[in-house]
């Protein structure tokens, strides 16, 4: 078995049932649609119902590193619970011949898994460096790192990447075979998004340039896929 | 009490605790962040996990609308349960001197309720059109209308916006005192979503323009709440 059919979803839970034909199950599909992002909604359960929070996210491997306050509950709730974590990126609006056959382009990975707190000082200064470098690569070597006090404050999730699904809408719209006669224009409208230029903290000391990790990243395409299977 | 003055948070859940500072109380923001994107992350319990499934919505009033396949039974199961709904715009990655104080600019909205299924024809019928508005604003009156079929084939789910918190992050890093006079560059890398050239079906029959709802949309900026109180 090649990586590519090494299937992804070995539970009921992550089989797609809906929308099938927008399945994928390599791995380096989910780790295409993970690695081009880096904010994650992230679902607990508190008291008995659903919460999802948007959260930043770092992948190392079949990791998913995740990060908050150690004061914040939905973190402590989720910890050893089972959670699910979604990451989507919006690619346009598939815009068609009838109303029901309306839809976007997307990519979607959902993770499930339980959270384990990493409890170890290497791993979770790991994580934060895979989470940070994933925000801003390049960043991790630039900057103070956490001192233990931070340290102390930082609450570092960890999610296999084991159980997960990914599904992928991508080009024009599908419409029922009598609507493509009709005189309605259609097609997809697409969505772009670029790093703009980099705007200086109004408190910065005087004579400190851009550095080239900042400067690369500017006027670039965000949240891009390009290694997706076809 | 101005509408501004309202608070956005009536119950113990959505009263923001963590960053504080970010939390905004006015219905205003709320409706500013909503009617700015058309892609939620729906959480809902399915066998004791959560679930966190990306969908569209649309809001009318103090309502938010969503649907899906009356097969999926992610749906199925958020029926008359506690949900959580979930809208999140990216705006920058806020660099800092110091790892710790690393974050984005951001907007989000969380909605607790319970979903109702819409039964009521003109509503179920109505629930879209306002879906599809916030998808591709002139959409709905220019396109074939969902038959008998295709709304049976449709659910449609009601959430009110009655419990609901904002958060929104705008602006440079905040730092420690002492981490200021670092030698080290801070500030916002911004990121800008803009509607690209509409793409035509390859389907399309030939004759048939762009239309204005589509060709006026297209090369402006997306997600943005221009609405949103000081």
């Amino acid at each position: 078995m090649t990586p590519d059919e090494t299937p992804l979803s070995p539970t009921p839970r992550t089989v797609v049932r809906r929308g099938k034909k927008r399945a994928r199950r390599s791995r380096e599909d989910l780790y295409a649609v993970l690695d081009a992002g880096f904010v994650c909604h992230l679902g607990v359960i508190v008291d008995g119902t659903p919460m999802v929070i948007p959260t930043l996210y770092g992948r190392l491997g079949e990791t998913l590193y995740m990060h908050g306050s150690t004061g914040a509950r939905s973190l402590r709730e989720a910890v050893d619970g089972e959670v699910c974590v979604t990451v989507t990126h919006v690619d346009g609006v598939v815009l068609a011949r009838s109303a029901f056959h309306h839809s976007i382009n997307y990519r979607s990975a959902m993770i499930y898994g339980t959270a384990r707190i990493v409890e170890d000082r290497d791993e979770k200064l790991e994580g934060l460096r895979v989470l940070m470098e994933q925000l801003a690569p390049g960043r991790w070597d630039a900057v103070r790192r956490p001192t233990v006090k931070e340290l102390a404050k930082t609450a570092v999730l960890a999610v296999s990447l084991a159980e997960a699904s990914v599904k992928i809408r991508q080009g024009p719209p599908g419409e029922e075979e009598e609507d493509y006669a009709l005189p309605i224009w259609a097609g997809v409208l697409p969505l772009h998004t670029r790093w703009r230029a980099p705007v200086p903290d109004p408190l910065l000391s005087p004579g400190i340039e851009v550095p080239g990790h900042v400067a690369e990243r500017a006027h670039t395409t965000a949240f891009e896929s390009p290694a997706l299977t076809e």
